[in-house]
């Protein structure tokens, strides 16, 4: 190791691993486009769009007493037993779960990387279905396992050859990004499957709250040495700031837990302030939780309806956010979140997620008027995308058109003859798009999302061969700026219309 | 696996793991005794005497704003670059250190379970210099490390044929239990020793501020990537609550472990109170640091006089504790400390430490008052070991001379004759003492502690056979009670004291 210069201490395969990739960007996204972090609309991170319970007078919680009471122990460890903390929330997820099953987490990554690093030996293999949460992967990695991947739609009924020789299994429920979530019957089929074939299967219900809670199985841990529950506070009460989570396990693996997790992982004012969310009255049944699952299930439906008219496919979603297939949409993922958050919104481009390419995004929902400011957006940069490919379209053409002239009768595209038998197909993206004159014979229809469109299907004259030869080389002059545009409009078409009257 | 009773998915060695002892138990004590927390001393803890920033208001820190703007952002992930606390604890420890080179952590033991998950393959020896902080074992040993404890003697001039064959080796300066502090020549000498037999060093840092700043190695990062160094907000500020400390560590592997960490372990509020804490002008020399390093050094000077008085042996402490040999006295640390936590008194017996055995203890430097405390309640704790010891010594001569009458003069004792030659040595605990009575020789002397005590080395009375014999008689009439004793004060001393004037 003399002067050391390639020397690396760490395990080999942990040179390899990169960071999760995750949403909720805000103040990188503030610092790149310069936009106060105040105005960005968040729907990149799924969280409670019905606020914190702090938001809500009738919950009585007083965070400013909570704080205060917390910091009368800033000079004090925490006391690791962390037995309030565990009380309160064997209480809200119920089901005679007592403290003793529960493993206290500062956020329920840490319960991740808890069970990865005390059940994983190197080279052990563990199976993730696809697409899922990232950290699965990068929390088994570190500790150098197996990764496999294997199809959602492989999920409940998984077959045992599959399942043989693997040492761990990872299940979201409800799953993200999808939305979607397997019944308490489900579940129960594939843990049995699990156990018949010695599989751990690690249970992630981190949205069960903002779905429907009735459907947990944290009630199975205690016959069933091979289930690991993970639960969130971060998104059921939407305080990402404050990490707090924590695992049900059996109660002799959950003391095995206690004792293998840091000392003391949470502090004094996430143990405070997680406490006292986990003891509002109803737990799971709270009216602050049922009145999140209303609002939910009410805002989901509008942006559902909203998205289908856009022409995107939405996936069916139990919960608070939407998976959304855009790949009848001529811009990618990574193109439509980036252009999103050049306007101040967040969405999550799912590219990241394991073999999903670039044609899903997951939109968060949030409140009516966020959601319309995420519709509207969504509109915004699909307009101003069609109005760069236009121009991007013509630039092309017109260099083509430098050298070789119109381009004709595209003879063989699908949609030809789309205006009549030999028409110019220079022009097929139009560069004067939306002109509004109807002396084109262009009109105004009701487009399938109910509006009106500007459509120019009656239009003739933009793909007549004579036009198309005066407008390029008008343009080739003008060097095909939107000026330009304008200037040709004026001197070529409007004399060619007024001539036409 | 089927109905698995015995099944236990974790990794084998797991299984053994206990939980860290450590000190700080204030609730558990307040619980256990009955004792209002806020009336527990807690020197058990090794945190700053001098106070949190919060407490001094030349520091210009405002809690309460940096909790309120903290708070603002409740509803957002943090950023998980951790920029401004990066920023701030590089210029902190100053040296050339960048952002690049900071590990945040949840608690300084966090950096220790990053270091021990991404270092350790399952088999690999790791030295660690005996007695020490009990984390580096159990972090450790959760990744099946095969764990060798060398002594601290060893350090820094470590023999090569013990450094052979080690993947990890660490270090605590100044040593936690000890208060040694290497020199930045030492620990370059020792640095330099790994490096030449391939060995990754693991400085523990995390008291140097309360200690000598001076000596860290931090800057010594760059150029060598086999050295992970570990601070602390925890002690240097005394807020335990608030779990924060960090690694230092070259660019290179900084930026491994920052990918390896969990995506967020550090929350709002952690982070906003640590970043001013960094920010404080001076950083490591900042007023309030050097002010803590003065009383620190002053009411450890005052502890250690006292406990010397007192016939201990503290050892030469370097920082905010003292480790005292307790083997002279006839009581073992866990009997002593638990006796003091029952006054609200709370020290760290150091039984827990590997191969201490029960003979030692660790005193944290508190407040003068707190340290006058300290040492009345280690009084008060040996006056009341030594009256219940002599009860019991009563006890059990009592019944060895129901059946065997008086011991008679004790020839085989090395203080022999004490008092007279042919004395009686049944009562070499006096059940009377003191009794401040003068008739019977005793006298106020001026003891070793500079104090007066009551000297009974003139006092004949309960050595004479014939005395004795009666004292015996009475006492086992009456059971050796409390109130038996006064009783054969009254009935048989009185009488005896009065015919002898």
């Amino acid at each position: 190791m003399s002067r050391q210069t390639n020397f690396i201490p760490l395990r080999e395969h942990l040179l390899k691993v990169q960071p999760c990739k995750h949403g909720g960007l805000v103040r990188k996204t503030s610092q790149k486009y310069n936009i106060p972090e105040a105005e960005i609309l968040d729907a990149s991170a799924s969280l409670n769009p019905y606020g914190t319970p702090f938001d809500h007078p009738y919950t009585g919680l007083d965070m400013d007493k909570i704080l205060y009471n917390a910091l009368e122990r800033i000079g004090q460890y925490p006391d690791n037993r962390y037995l309030d903390f565990r009380n309160a929330a064997a209480a809200f997820v119920g089901k005679g779960i007592t403290a003793e099953n529960i493993i206290p987490g500062n956020g329920s990554s840490e319960i991740i990387r808890l069970v990865a690093e005390t059940v994983i030996e190197k080279g052990d293999k563990v199976l993730i279905p696809s697409p899922t949460f990232s950290e699965y992967e990068q929390q088994c990695s570190i500790f150098g396992a197996e990764i496999q991947y294997i199809k959602q739609e492989m999920l409940p009924d998984i077959p045992a050859n599959i399942l043989k020789g693997a040492r761990l299994l990872f299940v979201c429920n409800p799953n993200n990004p999808t939305g979607k979530l397997f019944t308490r019957e489900e579940m129960q089929h594939l843990l049995n499957k699990c156990r018949d074939n010695g599989v751990i299967i690690f249970v992630d219900e981190a949205f069960i709250e903002l779905a429907d809670p009735s459907q947990t199985i944290v009630d199975l841990v205690e016959d069933n040495d091979n289930l690991f529950i993970q639960r969130s506070l971060t998104k059921a009460f939407a305080i990402p700031g404050i990490r707090m989570g924590f695992g049900v396990a059996s109660v002799k693996i959950a003391t095995l837990l206690n004792n293998a997790r840091l000392s003391w992982n949470i502090g004094i004012v996430a143990e405070a302030v997680s406490t006292a969310l986990m003891n509002m009255e109803g737990g799971c049944y709270s009216r602050y939780m049922i009145e999140s699952r209303e609002m939910i299930a009410r805002e989901r439906d509008f942006l559902m309806e909203k998205l289908e008219r856009r022409g995107f496919k939405p996936i069916k979603s139990s919960v608070n956010y939407i998976f959304v297939d855009i790949s009848d949409l001529s811009m990618d993922s990574v193109e439509l979140t980036e252009r999103m958050a050049k306007h101040g919104v967040l969405i999550r481009d799912c590219s990241s997620f394991q073999d999903l390419g670039k044609n899903h995004i997951r939109i968060a929902v949030r409140t009516r008027a966020e959601n319309e400011r995420i519709i509207n957006c969504i509109r915004e940069v699909i307009q101003e995308w069609g109005r760069e490919q236009a121009i991007i379209y013509l630039q092309r053409n017109l260099a083509e058109a430098r050298e070789k002239g119109p381009v004709g009768s595209n003879r063989e595209c699908n949609y030809y003859p789309c205006h009549f038998e030999g028409q110019d197909c220079t022009f097929c993206f139009c560069p004067f798009y939306p002109c509004l004159d109807e002396r084109t014979e262009g009109k105004w229809i009701v487009g399938s999302s109910g509006k009106e469109v500007w459509s120019c299907l009656e239009c003739r004259t933009v793909h007549e061969p004579a036009v198309v030869q005066k407008i390029i080389s008008a343009l080739i002059a003008e060097n095909g700026s939107e000026e330009a545009i304008k200037k040709v409009w004026k001197d070529i078409m409007e004399p060619i219309l007024c001539s036409s009257q």
